[in-house]
């Protein structure tokens, strides 16, 4: 196995082993992918402020999240079709997230069925969904509670597939068979996504929630008004997210949103960040401002181009650079991170 | 046809297609063109705040300008002699743009007449104006109100040609024969444009709006100060540009400037935007900050030369990226569209 | 003759005629010549606001400094050994400037001596003074009273030489024969500028003005504070300078320092700019910040090497420029510039 | 010799003459090396604001830190091992800085004894104290008072090794012989510096106090809130630095936090800085923001590859940089330095 020293070194390795519009379809965003820099560019403009002499002899990650424990705070994003970089499709970062005691959670358009994906996996789950048809999301649901999955994520800044370059220049278009879908479902992710038809709005909230007793999760929140909408909707959790930069270009990266939607929901619900974290003190910053996890998506496809191995290696990774840095920040558990670990003002020049 | 994905594309293939010299001239800005990089490099300083769970399931484009129908907000801007990019002139464009129902503004100085692009045209269309000799100037308006132009946009940033070195080391002028002017005109644009003799002044406005019924715009506005004595002279519209960066370098770029001139105006008037516009999401931008609709020029200049074919492929990308980035943030149509939608503070560095 | 379309197209034809070591003695600066970058980049973070509609059939470039009128408000820096870059030394500049009607500003260590200096220019001419040594520099400022310079620009940023490592790395050193001094002066500009022993302060001021009546010009000024000495000490001019970059790297920029100086002075004396200035437009920012005319430097000594005819063609190009951005910017004279045709704010990004 | 201008010159000449395992090893850093490069990119957010016409013709300077005169306020930081650039240890620069009067601070993990480096030194001599085991440390402590050394610098920033990739690349791991530690003491770095289990604590700073009658400075503070705690505690001196960005990346730079620790800081101890000094111009910005002295690391260690020749080399060129920028700063002696020699504001952008 080719060795990785952080997150990064997973898409070199991943650029070699997978198909070329595989690897540009999972790499690539929306436009002139302004947003995809940006994700990562955001974490740039901030500094960490570490505390001295605090008694660091044993560092806690663990935390809870809509009562799940985990065992960090960094979950593996929704991401679909794993199969493109592993034939055992999302097997391999399931298992290797439930060894680490990781949440892992799963793409509506997966390769793998949840059942499947449950089957291997006793660690904690959650469930992304689409609602492309409100009777086969429903059925989704009531599947996933079946299954063991804690928590419904659903993703609302997708009303259709984002403009994405690289597929239209490699004339590539996700197909399934999908696991969750009948295999006799059109196989086009055009079609399965095209979502603006249903036209979800804040008032289906009421209906989706009382397909299960799961907590609902909103993905894809940028706005302190929707912050606000999303809570007073009865949102038990935010992911902060814009898609990995693959929906809307040019949006507000998550960690600029940050503040404003921790600042509205004001506690009444979990916030999480979603986009441009590759580093443990990436972590930080997100936990310092406010993020009660994080999750990290394309570094962990890169690294299951490995298979179970590489996911482990990047999980060990995590957890390696975590605790060291949470031991040099001086916070030897999460909970004494705050916003004094951070620093973000006028004398602090961006990167170049 | 080469295929394009977006509108930058078409520079590439423009380079390709054009004599050196005629796409420099099309390309290239005055001194050292640090406003024409300035007017892109100005979007890259916004930020879009989408708004999620709004129903989209219908997306419309549409919008009236000065009493105009427009399929979309996005017209053509007036520019010189399309025949250096395609034998058949402003036709192409013109064509292309009326099948879209996209606005054409036809320049004084086209390859062909201001008649004869009537005639290929049942689309909107407007006039763009250099009063370089006033009897004239007022002949012109009087034609472009004969033949069903819609209004007439003064160009007042224009006294005397920029400083555009592109030309002056290629020792390339542009010359005509020139539509619009008897065939005895003498041919150099730099004679053509020489208007400071004419010292044209706000108290002529009154004489040229005498000129015909039309509705009158100006285009070259940068100042509130000047926005401001637009309006109380009687000016309908104002498009808000430094001329692609071709007259004046170093001027403050047209985004920047739209914020002050809106307010300065305060509903007396349209404001347009003109100057750097190559995304959906630029056009969200300036909509969110002000502007009616915006103008487009190099990039159909470039699609040209692959004649109407190019240029209806560029208004196809226009229009399948505008109608999914309003979907994508929440605007299903263009009134939806304001200031909260974009965001632009100290917590937001300049792109790289 | 190499053609030049701006004034930094005669850095490359200098780079081509002159001795290597010469040319960097010319264009280095002091350290890790941050300052020199800085001195270009300070008018990067300015934007002009241009004004329509103004009457600009003509427009005058003429202004008076100290009471000698000059054709255009930029002058020719002092600077050393003009030798280096033609054999005739500081004649052929003195001859192109005389023949435009702007101002030649003579260095204490010119190739050629005052006198010759004097007797080919007929224009306006002011004389740069070092004092290394007080009876010497007596004499110069009565040579140049006697020939006719009309003002004494008293450099006070150069108590020793600058730092500069290209010419460390040359192993270069400027050396005689100086046309000031006799022919037995040790010709090393080390010993010649070595002025930390005369240890010159601001009581000294009464004694150099003096030695002449003529009106004392401050070369070096960055601060505020030493700009309200100056007129408190009888300074008739301030030149805002950093010397080119060339003696404590990392200083302010001028551009950057105008506005405190301008506002310190409030009037009570004439305040020029010098460094960075290669283009029109960066002219009419320094004039618009509160500069009465600024001083251009290395691009004279570069077009030197051309001779008299480069020189002429530099005069010329500044001209051709300065007219037409007058005319553009809507300031049909110098007095028309103000404050209110720039813009500085947080929303314009610095150049990238 | 190859010849050195600057002390980043000697970066090359190291490059070139040590084994690149150990070069990396000194030029590393943690992480992505946000930090290391940070450290420097600080200072070009700065600008000094030269005064002129002062009376520099003897420029001091001396100082005083902690009551040990030195004859320039540059000393050589603590580092590990400096067997990796030369054989004879710390010997070199230990010799090279006692001729130059200046103040050598050796590392607890130093290659040589701290008494043979008080054997060949006569100079002012600082230790570095880490403290891995209690009664180690006390030990080293009172060797280090009986060996004439001046002060005790406890390191605060390493409860643990930083996660340095070029180390883990190139499969290195700092090993002994130790210089301070007996022969069988197991020789990896990492066990040496796993210093979780003590667990120190600000409360531990009486005991270590106690260990000797010498004054105990803290270096690796970063934040106000901790060098209020370290002034509460007694420390006599601060060093602002974050071990050269070897610890945790992503934090402030030393320059930004400078600040906010002398202003918490009060005048009750002395304040240094270490980190991205390589200028005499970034010595004075320090100086001007309220530090005693600073300390600068690398630099030293790249030119004992050069053995005490290029140290003595170095020394020099700090020593002539320094006095010729204090003399164009117009600060005869470093007492004369303040905060209104330096400018950061929104009207200096940063460097491209």
């Amino acid at each position: 196995m080719p060795d990785a020293f952080n997150l990064d070194d997973f898409e070199a390795i991943a650029r070699a082993r997978m198909a070329p519009e595989h690897f540009d379809y999972v790499a690539g965003g929306a436009g002139e992918e302004r947003s995809v820099a940006e994700n990562r560019a955001a974490f740039g403009r901030y500094r960490l402020r570490p505390r001295m002499l605090v008694d660091v002899s044993s560092v806690e990650l663990e935390t809870i999240v809509l009562g799940t424990p985990i065992a960090l705070p960094v979950a593996v994003a929704p991401m679909a079709m794993q199969a493109l970089a592993h034939p055992d499709g999302e097997l391999p970062i399931a298992r290797a997230a439930a060894a680490e005691g990781a949440l892992y959670c799963l793409s509506t358009v997966s390769s793998r069925s949840l059942e499947a994906v449950a089957e291997v996996s006793s660690g904690p789950r959650w469930f992304q969904l689409y609602v492309n048809n409100r009777p086969q999301a429903r059925q989704l649901v009531e599947r996933a509670a079946a299954a063991g999955y804690s928590a419904i994520v659903l993703t609302v800044d997708l009303p259709e597939l984002g403009y994405r370059e690289r597929d239209m220049r490699n004339g590539f278009e996700l197909a399934g068979p999908w696991g969750n879908f009948p295999a006799d479902e059109p196989e086009g992710l055009d079609h399965l996504l095209d979502m603006r038809g249903v036209a979800l709005t804040w008032s289906d909230l009421v209906e989706i929630r009382s397909w299960s007793s799961l907590p609902l999760v909103l993905k894809g929140i940028l706005t302190a008004e929707d912050a606000q909408l999303a809570v007073e909707h009865g949102a038990d959790g935010i992911v902060v997210s814009n898609h990995g930069g693959r929906q809307l270009d040019a949006v507000v990266a998550p960690l600029d949103a940050l503040g404003e939607v921790v600042a509205a929901v004001g506690g009444r619900a979990e916030v999480y960040l979603d986009g441009g974290i590759r580093r443990a003190t990436d972590v930080l910053v997100a936990l310092a401002l406010g993020a009660r996890a994080v999750f990290i998506g394309r570094p962990f496809f890169y690294a299951l181009s490995l298979g179970e191995e590489g996911v482990a290696r990047a999980f060990a990774i995590v957890r390696q650079e975590l605790e060291l840095a949470m031991a040099l920040l001086g916070t030897p558990s999460l909970d004494r991170i705050g916003p004094e670990h951070v620093r973000r003002d006028a004398r602090i020049g961006d990167d170049a």
